[in-house]
């Protein structure tokens, strides 16, 4: 800690109340969960009460020139939460507070800090619902906003841009912006909303955020339809997709994948043994509606659709199989990380071609000998690899010709976790310029100094 | 035309072919439909056959730094595509092919000229539709990306927004961008194609754009619910909306509005004439499935919650009065054109102040004698006012106290139809300086010289 550090820390103290800045850095706050990026210490992080608070911390650092790095749950994927060592973490942990919810018009407004876990407790009573299920309920409403997080409910209701109504920020340069209102639409002007939303952190610091709600679904059936081959997936959903019926969710899981997590979640799914040796991927399907009349019927033409498209089999799970066995999916990450994953990629391509992207990496692990297990938001286009290889190395040149290969099938390298630092490289080798340097002049805009969140994300 | 005028359209004629350029300016090029604004005579109207033929007009303009003026079906309602007097317009009606229909994936590519009539026509075979209905089929993909078009489908799909998957642009520096491919999700930088819908032309000119596909409707039910008071819509429609039952449009028409529609239409609804005597505003509410049973399921549960909140009687009409009354829906704007109204206001309030907003156009009815007359897509927060006054001024006073109104809720000016220039005074006069200079940082970015419909929008 340098004289320059101390007097930094000392000024960020003065507009912060007595336990408001930590600089004894506890372990958890130099990483989040991104594999293989490595922990930084941060010189302090900043526990901010209110967005004047915020403003004061931004104030604070732009008069020092110092990085600051928001962190949400800490559960990010890409490193975009991970510190800088000359910078603060700012730590929205005291800014979790949900506002309001006004149910008749279908929003709440929360603080960026409220957990997905504590909205949607909250929400229970209502019958209604924040529709974004990204996987992790210890995640928070900021943090979603920073990667615009998706998960497997997308395919219905639409990631974290979808589902934002309007948001207030502190940009970089220490101005406080309410980009709009809780609106369900808006034509007034370039939607900044929908700017921030996916800038993981690099505009500025979001202080409040206005969620839509929709229906919580009073009636649920989960399918799981077993395929031969990869190459049916697609038509049969497709064919799903357009039937009308609506899935609630719409997740591929190789046989890998699935055994993994029936495995991780003790769960015995009953499958008969003639079916699964001829099963390369699983379906899983979830149908919804007001009641159980209406999910049964729901439920039974899926199946019907499902069967005539290549299914060999398609199983309604009961209840509580059903929930286990979403909730085992929602653990993927964790079952991947325990079992040693190298990196866990996210790419996206036109759901036109996840076929060629799943086949690509199936030829891979062949090539390899690497585990390349893959679970997906196939209605939305967007896989994620686990991948298991004997060196870093290898998982490494395993991860650049999956994403070269989502690339030149017209997809990015990021669906919903964000590039952060993890995956900056392997973006910034492909992006076109024009893209970079536009990215650039708007950063330019909201943060002139480059203090927020620098050397994450595109720009 | 001066002798600068002269050099400047014999370049632009030498980057186009033969007939791409029009200098004697036909009547339609010199306006769009809003009421109110005055017509400019442009000194040509250039007709882009590719991409590159737009890049070159680009050019051209920024070498003689002449402004232009995009224009789609010139249906506009904010004066959008109004001229400039000493640039040219740039019409999209040689760029209107349906590039590409993948009906298996989801989406098509099209060219911005392409109207949704034609595209329409054109997926009716694949069982998929572009759900975007902003109310006038002859405009233009591209025109409905510029205003962020909405539409009373806009309650079940989203805007224009939530169903255009990616884009390319040429910009105003002449630079041809291509956002992101047809990707249903994306974090991989800040989302360039969101910050393109609703900008009304002023950052470059559209050239392609890929838009997602939804189910066409197999089985639809039109429900009408007739309501004695507008403070029990607010409940009636969050009750639906929260149901799960998810109607496919949820349109209020005041009394006024449906009478003028009704007879515009030659319908007969057969609304008894006790029920009509006691209602002040209506509810029109679709329901879809993928067949009768369960449409007529959906219909049944959706007309026992609208009684159970307030409606006096609700009715399902037969298809054929069903189609009429939405057709009259559509056709609201040409029928309050031909009764005089001066001005189509469409403001978006959050929907917990809807109730709000329709009671202060009532007491300004009442106040001023003019008529005020609101249809609106009550399920997004979004209304649009007819007024019908003695004198602009009046009219004017009217639109002035409604927008302030709408402002002081929480609202902005424009939900779907655009700033363009006929609510830019009205915008600019209550607009956040920080806004508006975060705006301009943008555009500057693509449109360094400002000639990219100059003076149109919020920046």
């Amino acid at each position: 800690v340098t004289r320059d550090d101390e007097a930094f820390l000392s000024a960020l103290a003065g507009v912060l109340p007595g336990d408001g800045l930590l600089t004894e850095i506890p372990e958890r706050y130099t990483h989040d969960e991104a594999l293989g990026v490595e922990p930084v210490v941060p010189l302090g992080v900043a526990f901010p009460e209110d967005e004047a608070a915020v403003a004061r911390i931004v104030s604070t650092c732009r008069a020092y020139r110092r990085p600051l790095v928001p962190r949400g749950g800490g559960t990010g994927l890409a490193g975009g939460a991970r510190p800088h060592p000359s910078g603060i973490v700012v730590s929205f942990e005291r800014m979790a507070r949900l506002l309001e919810i006004d149910s008749e018009a279908g929003w709440a407004r929360v603080q960026p800090g409220l957990t997905l876990a504590d909205l949607d407790e909250a929400l229970a009573a209502t019958g209604l619902c924040y529709p974004v299920y990204p996987g992790e309920l210890s995640s928070t409403v900021g943090g979603n906003v920073a990667t615009n997080a998706g998960g497997m409910r997308a395919v219905r209701w639409g990631t974290t841009r979808q589902n934002v109504l309007g948001l207030r920020l502190v940009t970089g340069a220490g101005d406080v912006l309410l980009t709009h209102g809780a609106l369900a639409k808006y034509s007034s002007g370039y939607d900044l909303t929908q700017l921030v939303i996916g800038s993981e952190g690099t505009l500025g610091l979001v202080t409040e955020v206005s969620v839509r709600l929709r229906p919580r679904p009073l009636a649920t059936t989960l399918l799981v339809g077993a395929f031969r081959s990869l190459r049916a997936l697609p038509t049969a959903v497709a064919r799903l997709l357009a039937s009308g019926l609506e899935p609630g969710l719409c997740e591929y899981v190789d046989k890998t994948a699935l055994a993994a997590m029936a495995d991780a979640a003790g769960l015995v799914l009953g499958v008969p043994a003639d079916v699964t040796e001829q099963t390369s991927a699983y379906l899983m399907v979830e149908l919804d509606a007001s009641d159980d009349d209406l999910c049964g019927r729901l439920a039974e033409r899926a199946a019907t659709l499902l069967a005539a498209h290549g299914a060999l089999e398609v199983f309604a799970l009961p209840a509580s199989q059903a929930h286990a066995l979403i909730a085992a999916r929602e653990r993927a990450f964790w079952t991947v990380k325990a079992l040693g994953a190298h990196d866990i990629l996210d790419m996206v391509v036109p759901r036109s071609h996840i076929a060629d992207l799943l086949e690509a990496a199936q030829a891979l692990q062949s090539a390899t000998g690497a585990v390349v297990a893959g679970t997906g938001h196939v209605g939305d286009g967007n896989v994620h690899f686990s991948i298991l290889a004997t060196t870093p190395s290898l998982s490494e040149e395993i991860a650049q010709r999956l994403i070269a290969e989502a690339l030149a099938l017209g997809g990015a390298v990021s669906g919903e976790h964000g590039i952060g630092v993890a995956k900056r490289d392997a973006l910034l080798a492909h992006e076109d310029p024009l893209r970079v340097e536009l990215q650039r002049a708007i950063k330019h805009a909201f943060d002139p100094d480059g203090l927020c969140n620098p050397g994450k994300g595109a720009p």
